[in-house]
């Protein structure tokens, strides 16, 4: 297999990582040109600026996952319905010039209610499918944190199903704008403790909607100081995707895919519930990529 | 007893109605003049430029409900803890000029829960008083919509216990500051079938952070129109009030107590749900204020 430009195009920023034949990562580069900052029609120059030069190298070829190919990146690389697994990728890659530009789809599910409410993801289909690599597994839950959390199952390498939290969004709009924002200090250091009380007051009956008031009354009562307020919320809001997942036991394994401040604290409440997990970074994009390449090429 | 002046001093505005010996509305005034607004130390003056010439009448006398006996208010008249009556109130008001200025103090409550987290209420005691009195009920589950709904359980007279809910300003905060602003049309008339829908689908298992992302993928599959979403979302967090409410039951009235456009929401979602309830605005505080002040002047 020819050396392979694997790059993360998501809303707000560009990665991208030159691997070798192996999957060795021998150069990356990142920007903050997300897709809602390039102009209509500039992807292509976009891509040639910042990666124009590993592309000039001989056989060198590019897989694209993450919002570039959403309605609003360079092209739409339609939804694939789960379950899927990385034949589903492969079988519906976008190729912008063939052989050698592709994009990779996201996946969509639908919701086990009444409504049947669709999900989707972009992106962290790759991450999903590279943890199991780097981890040398064929089904567990997948945790991928963020400004919308990903819940997601896999079966015999299959996604069968996922959940979106709008959990970092919801942290920030409570913390940064809502009455909430007066008692906080979000600039103090993480307090483990005050984060483990928000974990299980979030998994009582009740409400979140009612649970985060506490974070108000907490501080006006003088019981919790504003540096833990802001623990407290983020163990509030963290617990209440962990109360939902019913599906969770000791026995099955939990993956972590994400930066490190934030998979610290998935662990502290997982273990805390008395769940293991294994956390993974940057890597799982570049495992995902790659692999999904080395199946691309692989005779068949 | 003489005429009496009550007054509503929250946080952004500003109400007073002069009352004869009936409880009869004569006047009303209202300003944005809320304590948020009132400089330190000039209480009593923009208590003055509102009502010095109602005050001015022989025999008046004031009592103020509200964010007034706040820490942040004229002065803080301390929260009663619940249970409380009509007796708590009257014997813990705050009087600033004997016999004729007075704080009406708060309520507060433990919470159910492993932390006993605190809840508090500022104005809204004397609507459910009020409401009660109007309503010829000693005994209900009341609901006061808003920013930040509550939830409260007067038995006998008493309230025993509420709960705070920050539905109003979780819905601004996802409406106009979220992901989802961009597909939600806040100018649209309420879709009375988009709310329900929200409503039934916020009684299934799993978590609101959830649930709400669904009005993304409902716009972006094109399922609901930019107006309907509004009303959806709009359903899926009242009806997160709603599924807390396991006292609820057809037999226990339900009262609300807010403005028309939110109470009908709320009795939209009652009704959907199995459960009748009546609705009062302003005239509850208004009731409420008048019936203290009887209290406080009938022979002992």
């Amino acid at each position: 297999m020819s050396a392979l430009i694997a790059i993360d195009w998501g809303t707000t920023s560009l990665r991208g990582a030159q691997l070798d034949a192996s999957g060795r990562v021998l150069a990356s580069r990142s920007s903050a040109q997300g897709i809602l900052s390039v102009p209509t029609g500039q992807f292509e120059a976009v891509f040639q600026a910042h990666f124009g030069d590993w592309m000039a190298e001989p056989n060198a070829w590019c897989l694209i996952s993450g919002m570039a190919g959403s309605r609003q990146g360079w092209q739409e690389a339609p939804y694939c319905p789960c379950p899927a697994d990385f034949n589903t990728l492969s079988q519906h890659l976008l190729w912008l010039q063939a052989d050698r530009i592709a994009l990779v789809p996201g996946l969509c599910c639908s919701g086990q209610d009444a409504l049947q409410t669709p999900d989707v993801m972009r992106g962290e289909e790759v991450q999903i499918f590279g943890a199991l690599h780097l981890a040398a597994c064929q089904s567990a839950t997948l945790v991928l944190p963020g400004t919308h959390s990903k819940w997601v199952q896999v079966q015999s390498g299959r996604v069968t199903h996922f959940q979106t939290f709008m959990t970092g969004e919801v942290f920030a709009l409570l913390s940064q704008h809502s009455i909430l924002g007066k008692t906080i200090d979000l600039n103090g250091a993480f307090e483990e403790a005050a984060f483990l009380q928000g974990v299980d007051q979030s998994q009582t009956e009740g409400s979140v909607l009612h649970r985060c008031f506490a974070v108000r009354t907490l501080g006006l009562f003088e019981r919790l100081s504003p540096a833990a307020l802001a623990s407290y919320l983020s163990g509030l809001l963290i617990g209440e995707e962990l109360r939902c997942q019913t599906a969770l036991s000791p026995q099955q394994p939990v993956i972590l895919i994400g930066n490190p401040a934030l998979t610290l604290r998935y662990t502290l409440a997982l273990k805390h519930l008395g769940m293991a997990c294994q956390s993974f970074g940057d890597e799982a994009t570049w495992a995902g990529l790659h692999a999904l390449a080395k199946h691309l090429t692989k005779p068949r």
